[in-house]
């Protein structure tokens, strides 16, 4: 059930690595600075980190969560993504379903046109516990979404999940066997789990599905709550990093070549090598929508 | 469809880095030295590495392969398992299936009591083609195997795959799912898939499934046509390497610690949080026989 990869462009991604503040407008300012930047330098693709529009913590989710798409930071984006001429995914904010008063950690994308071409709620919510180090329950006031999520672009099709998604590597393996050439997760890791698992996890999905893994932090802020491990990166499809940065205010640029990833695929040949008749196909089952969402059958 | 991992007892871990010769006797002698080295430093389970009583090399598998269980290395291993008093993964041999004349890239394993316990064939074949660095082909003599294999041990359930196996985690997720609490590989990376992915994928394993993994390499000969690249390590459920080696003919001891791998599970608790109302479940559709063979239902 693997989807042939089909032929990409070449194309430049940037990972906007923000400083993000307890101010909405200010954010939104900074992000859109950032983003106009970032395309200036030739970015095609642009990316934003989680929550990159509030302090991340599950007390400031209600106060800064907005109904999409009537909310003032889609608004923003959309028109940020139209005067930078970019694909952008809108890293994450906490989002209002306004029907249910539910709350999600949701990533928007949009068009070089501002349209909002798919949303992502955070399937996977964050809830560890490490004694003594960490404990974070998204689940006190987020709900998980319900859908993966691919996008499709004049530079391939894209797999976006938020942070802790990228544990769960069914996400990274489904979207690769559909034919995404990347997978982009806009997170934030912590002081315990970034050291341990952020590269990691990136290598991991990448030298796997033999895609390029980015993923989008925010900057580091030591007066917030939550000290956000930075280092945002991009991982080739051999599971190399090939563009990361420490944990300051930064863009990381990389090139995503095809031809990279279509000879390291003929090198070693895991799409034709995998043998489903000893366990199943997770990207069997499922299928994609128009709206970018993807669902079991 | 993750069945709960029993508490198993803390046992010591040795993966002899064997030096390979043409000779196979002198291969089976120096296997034995080292087995009984490990066992008199304690080691309850000894691993052997891939292809470790013959040259790695599809032109040397028709030579050397045995019938199994009636070839002189079952005999020798199944008489280092007693009298070292161990469970001994006896890495891999040539295999020849006297009724059908394929030959198979096998593992066997022994109880401390020299009783011949599981046997894996090889069921992801090494073809991969770099090109102007290893082009290697094992399809070209071997067959694959039609099964994936679980141990049970006193020490608790381990899962056994051969070198090539470890980059489909497809198997380790299913064994962990299962209970296993670690994967064994006996493998023979090379000098450009070493450096790349040896320790990136043991890893990968370990940190997406919670649990030990092993990797036992042949020791680096380069008078050889195949240069393995060594460095047989141990991974600990958290994805870091806890023990490790060079290139040279050595004995890598760990310790393996039920309460790291249980703690660590309750503070990132992946296995109550996969979401298989999206994606499936790799683990739900196979079965475990008596025989140590997994297999779909």
């Amino acid at each position: 059930m693997t989807t042939p990869t089909p032929l990409f462009s070449p194309f430049k991604l940037a990972l906007v690595q923000l400083a993000v503040g307890s101010n909405k407008d200010e954010n939104l300012k900074n992000a859109r600075k950032n983003v106009l930047e970032a395309s200036n330098h030739g970015a095609n693709v642009v990316v934003l980190p989680e929550c990159f529009n509030s302090p991340y913590g599950t007390s400031f989710f209600p106060n800064y969560a907005e109904n999409i798409p009537q909310g003032s930071s889609v608004k923003a984006l959309s028109e940020m993504a139209k005067d930078a001429g970019v694909y952008l995914f809108g890293g994450s904010i906490p989002e209002r379903d306004e029907s249910t008063g539910k709350l999600y950690n949701t990533s928007t994308v949009y068009d070089p046109e501002g349209h909002l071409v798919a949303k992502h709620r955070k399937v996977h919510l964050f809830d560890i516990d490490v004694p003594g180090k960490i404990r974070f329950q998204e689940s006190e006031t987020l709900t998980a979404g319900n859908w993966l999520t691919h996008i499709t672009t004049p530079y391939g099709k894209l797999g976006l999940g938020i942070c802790y998604d990228v544990r769960f590597p069914e996400m990274a393996a489904i979207a690769a066997r559909k034919g995404c050439i990347a997978m982009i997760y806009p997170g934030a890791f912590n002081m315990t789990t970034g050291p341990l698992h952020w590269e990691l996890l990136q290598r991991a999905r990448a030298v796997d599905n033999q895609i390029y893994v980015a993923m989008c932090s925010p900057a580091r802020d030591t007066s917030a709550s939550y000290h956000a491990w930075g280092h945002s990166s991009v991982v080739d499809p051999r599971g190399q990093v090939v563009a990361t940065t420490g944990h300051e205010q930064d863009i990381v640029y990389a090139d995503l070549d095809p031809e990279l990833l279509a000879s390291f695929r003929q090198s070693i040949p895991l799409n034709q090598q995998r043998r489903h008749d000893l366990y199943c196909d997770v990207a069997e089952n499922v299928e994609e929508h128009a709206d970018g969402t993807v669902l079991l059958k």
